[in-house]
């Protein structure tokens, strides 16, 4: 059937993993949702001719490229999607802004402040002429997370004390998993912190509404050299395993402690050693009136602590995220049906695309994850110089 | 980008709840899972003009009908998926048969045994032209649930000994909570029994690969009427709800004890009454080996007990259902990253899909469906019997 | 240092599992609740003379007699304590009370109505003595379940809709665990029913306020012989098991739907055949404004739906029942510091002497274990009587 | 009954908390467990007359004493178990072992590492002698914790990784709870830190089998004054709160990140401000074969997540540690009837009691607890030192 809504045209840039869930998302957002502008794959670049079409049939784009650079200047693309690895991002979102493209942007939005830096003044400039930019910090519409944020917003929590973060994973506890690009500093920056360290930084600063100002950090790496050859995923990969090894030069673990802007404490840990834990983003935080804890290995679930509860019938409630009152949710199935990982990759494609078509700034946008550089870079510095303070200054953009 | 795999043509009857999660399954399976037939979304077909049109843009189907016989007889349609409530199913899936399509049709199979019977006779000979039916016991594939299944059959269980099951729901603990089609028994066969009884009584012979060969139950009423006009899901409803009431002519609970074939005895509970449970589907099955459990509020979970473990660490194991060996889901998503309710629903399009291709009996049967009805009815007897133990007669064509 | 309250002599019968925890309970109730009468562990009775004199010295008993009739005979006596096999306490009991002796009598009371109504009679005839009978149905003092007693009589639950009620364990899984008198229906009156049953039916009953008066039920032995010599606890056992097999003369489980007199429906399974499960004595009811639910695994908690919370923030608490404010528990450690099973040992010693000192009658009574006896033996006929529909007639004593 | 076993003949300083606890262990350890020697309640001292007195009736004790120095030098006395505030521990239990008694002392070990030398000191001194000091990190004694140090030793947890530790609390969330000596430096030594963290950082180094080598931390005091007079616990406290308030000289929660020796890194976090947190004591480690997790809100489970155990059937167990095989509970109930907080306390009397007449060091030493006081300065130091990594030195007597 026809639909005479009208078009917001997309551009894709890689078709991994993360190609994988956006494609998801810009097919099935206007499905669930009504929105003021109908996504349409348009096209979709990767260096690979093959690979790229064979992506493209698959993941429903309508057309390829194999070079970004003339993604980025086709006529009829309104948005670049750029889901390659941190390395590439400056370059490509910068193209983007300034061939007067939206972008929406996997994070870490770079491999380094100064890139980052320079990706938040183009954003801005862009910004004033109604080009807008945003960071993929796809958790933060998890409907148990935005839950958590409506109830810090709604008091529901009071003055805030202890933030606890966790993200641990444990898909290289085994020394015999090979070396990927996710391994290698100069195409991902830094390892387990800037990977998963960063969602969960990204997240208690946004559902608490305080930034980091200081901290602390220690990181690891546990295994300092692996198989070479065992690139499946990523934009390269060159095969050839016969016993070879080469080294691991980013982090396995990074922790840390914190002080927040409005006096809480926070601790930090990101890993991809915890034994058993598959994806267990968890976020707690204490204060004065209540608690909220997450873990999304139960992702449909918000843990809820009301402090002013009767006395005899308090304790954590285990709400599960699903009713209609909750955020997205009612949208999608009736309560108890629980929702997946890629649902938070569809709810950012609906607030992204109801933003640009109001002519607002989607959030977060790169000053925020700018933001969450410095503290990236702030846990490097520090673990560097042997744990020592690093404050971290404010960002002035947000 | 042009896909040159052959095409399965389906042709949709109705497009409420059921109706969306189908289109996204028949949308979707193709994108996550190599299929032999890429799913068309041909046609859909509902009453209402405007609302058929409507439903076809939102759920992307590509043409409409508003008389279901138009579509059955249409040419360019292979297969018929029957998403209306259970009145309808017999005369549906039949003349679909008959036209020589195949038909996917919701569950319960019908709203007796005699409907049922029919059709499953019909869906027999059908079959041996190699037109097949299956019908939509969708929890099947829920990964956690298939994951049991294969338990059981590695033989990780033991002899089976206990199997407890319960589907809890609480949507009309509120006594005003208004008169829907659901409890209209002319049009929903029956109440709590039919509409999520059905789910367990299939999944605990399913994952147990036994018969419940006979029963003594109980159902109630509680709220024995209830304000009308509130039909916002379905085929009709009219509105108009000036404190007028209509009466509930199903259970709202139903609960049987019973025992299967292999020498095995259950508990059984559907209700909708069970206030803060939203969609609590139960499974737990203790044999000789091991025992499993199942919640779908924690959908990604399995709970397996391994009696053979050593004794000083045997425990229940909280399998995070996610892995790369897990049924289904490595064509997802990286360890971690649960799935949603929508996806078993993608997965019996997947597994559908499959069978249909290779010539093959896609399961649910209608004979499967059909057995499940004779439990439906034995339940009613029992309970309209005083609990009078009700043999369930071996269900030949299975 | 010596004290001057008033003792409470009493003179114990039996001295296994049962008699161990019964002497902690008199040891200790006074050093941590203020008690009218302090209870004196005057002497013990059993028939092995070695035996008894090394348990009076184990668990701190002053005097031992090998006949529990001298015991009963003993002027300086208050109080008997009936810890044997449901087989003697009929006599027991009747002649204790007929001595002018305060009686705690383990469950199920007896092992038959018959038994039972006779020793309810004498009770009563007692009563207007001044003197008492109780029968142990001991986890209605776990906190957590006094806790729900009292959510249940706020009126926080509204009207009762569902009970589901479960007691599940595994020791009789292995098919060669040995026989011993649980085993054996004239010493133990029936298996799991009796038992482990008795006590969810006692703890339904008691939390809802509401008697069952009607039920259907199964039972089935799935072990019907057992190697000979295994019996290491109770009053007997003989030893020599070359092989030698006898019977299981008992249920190994029970199941059974009810209906209680306030309308509300229930679901009742008790088994030591569920593997993985060790003493899961489960309790959850749904009313129209509230849930509870219990898990004696995890005994320190209860778990509560409220109803009227905002719609976005509703959940199941799980209140740690271990604050001040909550039954028994302030008499003990500070919040969070969790008790264990033999608190509730404690709790009804504590109960008890502040009945009997008051000259009030304790509860649970003679009364109210003569009703759940008649629940016992509903299901047993029920169960004979391929689930038939048994009423269970009102208890007029209560 | 007499009985001819030796007794052990205890005197105990104060009677609060820690005394309740310590008397019952004292009064219940030989009634469930064969003990070489018998603990005998002996005497008891505390300052005020009349408290002393009530207190020995109650908790048991057969006389009573003023001043702790008359207690020490009586001939009647083989041990002497220290049950007050951290300022009083160095001077009481010097002079008690330079009298030829062995001492428990509470945790913390003292107020300072400078005390804390000392007292380790003597107490290697007094071993040669025979004598023996122990410091009573009761968790120790929790079976599941037994079972996680019993794991690492068998090599279940491999190489460790992570250790991720904390202890929340919430009783100080309230603004208007009053001042206590526990918030009092003089008094205490610390606040959340020496109170409970001290019992993470022992459990941590024990269960691992590792030391904490260095560490960087942070402490925050998020209510600077209280109001006075609510010392209802310890050793004095004198009423008369009219609006007054004092400060709050020690922290409300410490955390800190920390290197082991044997390559793990560690997270710890020890607060009273986890609104909803009442005795969370958690404590995980992720090792290259296995992991193990603990709450001590769910303290009769270990969570043990096998990482050998075949790929689809991996998960963490929920290890329910009442089974005969686990540690301590053989001596208690039948397999799931969980124990509670005292326990701990009693197993530790029977591990002590069992050295002292093997003529053996029971641990934790006072050499153990000296290296936990270390760690402890070294978080203060740290701390205050805009959280610069501190090493810890070896301890070398252990």
């Amino acid at each position: 059937m026809a639909d005479s809504t009208p078009r917001l045209r997309v551009g894709m840039v890689g078709y991994a993993f993360m190609g994988a869930a956006h494609s998801h998302a810009w097919r099935t957002a206007h499905r669930f949702f009504e929105l003021p502008l109908t996504p349409e794959l348009t096209a979709i670049a990767g260096r690979n001719p093959a690979g790229v079409a064979d992506a493209a049939l698959r993941m429903g784009w309508h057309s390829t490229e194999t070079d970004w650079h003339r993604l980025v200047e086709r006529d009829d693309i309104d948005l670049i999607d750029i889901c390659t690895p941190g390395d590439t991002h400056r370059e490509i979102a910068i193209a983007a802004l300034r061939a007067g493209k939206h972008v929406l942007c996997e994070k870490p939005l770079a491999n380094s402040v100064a890139e980052a830096e320079e990706m938040a003044t183009v954003a801005r400039e862009a910004a004033e002429q109604g080009t807008f930019a945003m960071c993929g910090f796809t958790y933060r519409r998890v409907p148990a997370i935005a839950l958590a944020k409506r109830f810090v917003e709604e008091g529901r929590i009071g003055q805030i004390r202890h933030v606890r973060a966790q993200y641990l994973q444990d898909w290289l506890s085994d020394e015999n998993a090979p070396l990927t690009w996710r391994m290698d500093k100069s195409k991902a920056g830094s390892g387990a912190l800037g990977d998963i360290g960063a969602h969960i930084i990204d997240l208690a600063q946004w559902v608490t509404g305080s930034d980091i100002v200081g901290l602390s950090a220690i990181t690891k790496t546990f295994v300092t050299e692996r198989p070479v050859g065992g690139d499946k995923v990523g934009l390269g990969g060159t095969g050839a395993s016969d016993g070879e090894k080469g080294p691991v030069t980013v982090d396995d673990a990074a922790a840390f402690t914190a002080r927040f802007s409005d006096g809480a404490i926070g601790v930090f840990e990101a890993t991809r050693f915890a034994l058993g834990r598959k994806n267990a983003i968890r976020l707690e935080v204490n204060g004065s009136k209540g608690s909220i804890a997450f873990d999304f290995e139960d992702m449909n679930v918000l843990e809820f602590f009301d402090g002013t509860d009767d006395a005899e019938a308090q304790g954590f409630r285990r709400i599960i995220v699903t009713e209609p009152v909750h955020p997205y949710v009612g949208n999608w199935w009736p309560a108890g049906h629980g929702l997946g990982y890629e649902h938070g990759f569809t709810h950012q494609v609906v607030d992204l695309v109801r933003d640009l078509a109001a002519g607002a700034q989607p959030r977060p946008s790169f000053d925020d994850a700018l933001q969450v550089q410095r503290v990236l870079a702030a846990v490097e510095e520090s673990a560097e110089a042997s744990s020592a303070w690093q404050p971290i200054e404010k960002e002035e953009g947000r």
